[in-house]
């Protein structure tokens, strides 16, 4: 299966309690792109940078199977530029700049060879734009999943609706989860949104894990809910692009396996976990460019070991 | 196995978003004992309270098989309270009023036939008491499990650091672990705790489920750490208790079962989740007075259900 991903290629500067990252690769299908392609090869990106973004990353990209037929290159413009400092804590951070630059009128356009692609993943941008990329598409891709944020929540909130009625599964963070739906409860969060389109929905709670809720509009009583963990990590250096290495290892694996059923669903989450948990140990994408499958294999068995339990059903156990 | 707690028999006064209870049964000890009492029938409760504690309480407690020769009644006293009202996300709470009445001059006696006792909950109480009751017993219980609480970590450190060292479990919140530790990281937090003394340490996160971590001083590659979820409710009515109630769960099946191997404790923190996530439906003990096997092995097959995936091992996996 061949995938399709939209979002950021920029420049991030992050400022966390261990160190400064000046001007590094950054963005969201940067992201999403490195971690799918531990899954598959045939990756196709939409976005555009300026004539300042690094040709020797271009060709990083295109080393692990991303093809950049649909990345516009601006020569006289400048590429996205994020500037952010987090808090002691890691969990919250403040942002100290964001330079839209040739994103400010970015129009994406889908190459003809792309438009067979059978997986989307829409990193987080203008709900508007992503929009657009899917109504470029003759026939509808086999599944299609989404990425927002606060800012889109609260600034185009009507554009967002508009979306997530022409997508699958909606990946947000928990905040975002209550913000969209005026609900501080996941589970009813999760009812509204579904409500709005997707039939499923990933919640990610950082350091809590993930929950992942599917909703049959057909049979109530197939609705599922699984909840991942987070590998419980005594060093966080810097959580940056975490979200969007999640949404590639998550759909990676989706579109290598091609397999919508809800337990294929649950490995995707757990594939995405160990994504996102490398993608934390390091500035950029400094430790995912360095993965291998044995490397993420061996996360995966720590996953599978910390939340494994037994119930002994033997009647004396109650 | 038999099984020794202590810890206030009390009076709570608890308002939620969804209403006022009034002068309810509640107290540490209360919520243990019932909980564990699902599993067990052989519980020796040691606390104290005032002429004005219902008898018919007392009675419902006997009911269970909770024995209450430890209990010292004080005719012309009044028993503890507290009053409390939780905020709208219900994870935060403001104490309105604490009596303390007659807790002020506790001094826990154990009857000489709750001295053979296996297992002990030491439920949150001024530290020194729980040490006095530790020194009673004229020789080591199998397991003794301590809860604290933030007032005590800032209040009575030293206290609370010399009991750390006379017990094998100790379960608390994650802010109190934070509190206790100086550490953001739970996994940093759990080394330090360890030192402490506890082999055994659980840290409950509230809506986001609990971890287990095990340290073997003799062997640091078999320590072992196991998160459980919580389970995603749509309505959490009071979660007053709702952390007693998971003590009274865990080592009500560590006392039923007597196996103390990382695999039973894992059990053992899953029963206890089972047991909490009922705590919270009801103001009270309302909801945990009609429990019955068969609602607990259904809880519990909801937590299997869960977190249950099953990665395929195939090569192509990857």
């Amino acid at each position: 299966m061949s995938l399709l991903t939209i979002g950021t290629v920029a420049f991030d500067d992050i400022q966390t309690p261990f160190g400064h990252a000046e001007r590094v690769i950054g963005g969201a299908a940067t992201y999403i792109a490195v971690s799918a392609s531990y899954f598959l090869q045939d990756i196709k990106l939409v976005s555009v940078v300026g004539g300042d973004f690094p040709s020797t990353e271009l060709d990083y990209l295109r080393s692990r199977g991303v093809n950049l037929d649909g990345l516009q290159i601006k020569q006289d413009e400048k590429s996205f530029f994020w500037a952010g400092k987090y808090r002691d804590d890691l969990n919250t951070r403040d942002t100290l700049a964001t330079e839209l630059n040739v994103l400010a009128d970015f129009n994406p356009v889908v190459p003809s060879h792309y438009k067979n692609a059978d997986f989307v993943m829409l990193g987080n941008l203008t709900p508007a734009v992503q929009k657009q990329v899917i109504e470029q598409f003759p026939q509808r891709p086999k599944l299609i999943a989404l990425d927002t944020m606060n800012f889109w929540i609260s600034s185009a909130l009507d554009d967002l609706k508009e979306v997530l009625g022409m997508v699958d599964v909606l990946i947000i963070n928990d905040e975002e989860a209550r913000q969209l739906t005026d609900e501080y409860s996941l589970v009813k969060a999760a009812r509204v949104i579904h409500a709005m389109g997707p039939r499923y929905l990933v919640i990610k709670k950082g350091e809590h894990g993930a929950l992942l809720f599917y909703n049959s509009d057909e049979d109530p009583a197939s609705d599922q809910i699984f909840f991942a963990p987070a590998l419980p990590l005594a060093e966080v250096f810097d959580p940056t692009g975490a979200g969007d290495t999640f949404a590639g290892g998550f759909i990676g694996y989706l579109a290598k396996t091609g397999d919508l059923s809800f337990g294929n669903m649950k490995r995707a989450v757990i594939y995405g976990s160990a994504m996102a948990s490398f993608c934390v140990e390091a500035f950029s994408l400094d430790r995912l460019k360095e993965l291998n499958e044995d490397a993420i294999q061996q996360r995966v068995d720590r996953f599978v070991k910390l939340v494994n339990f037994d119930i002994n059903r033997a009647p004396s156990a109650l």
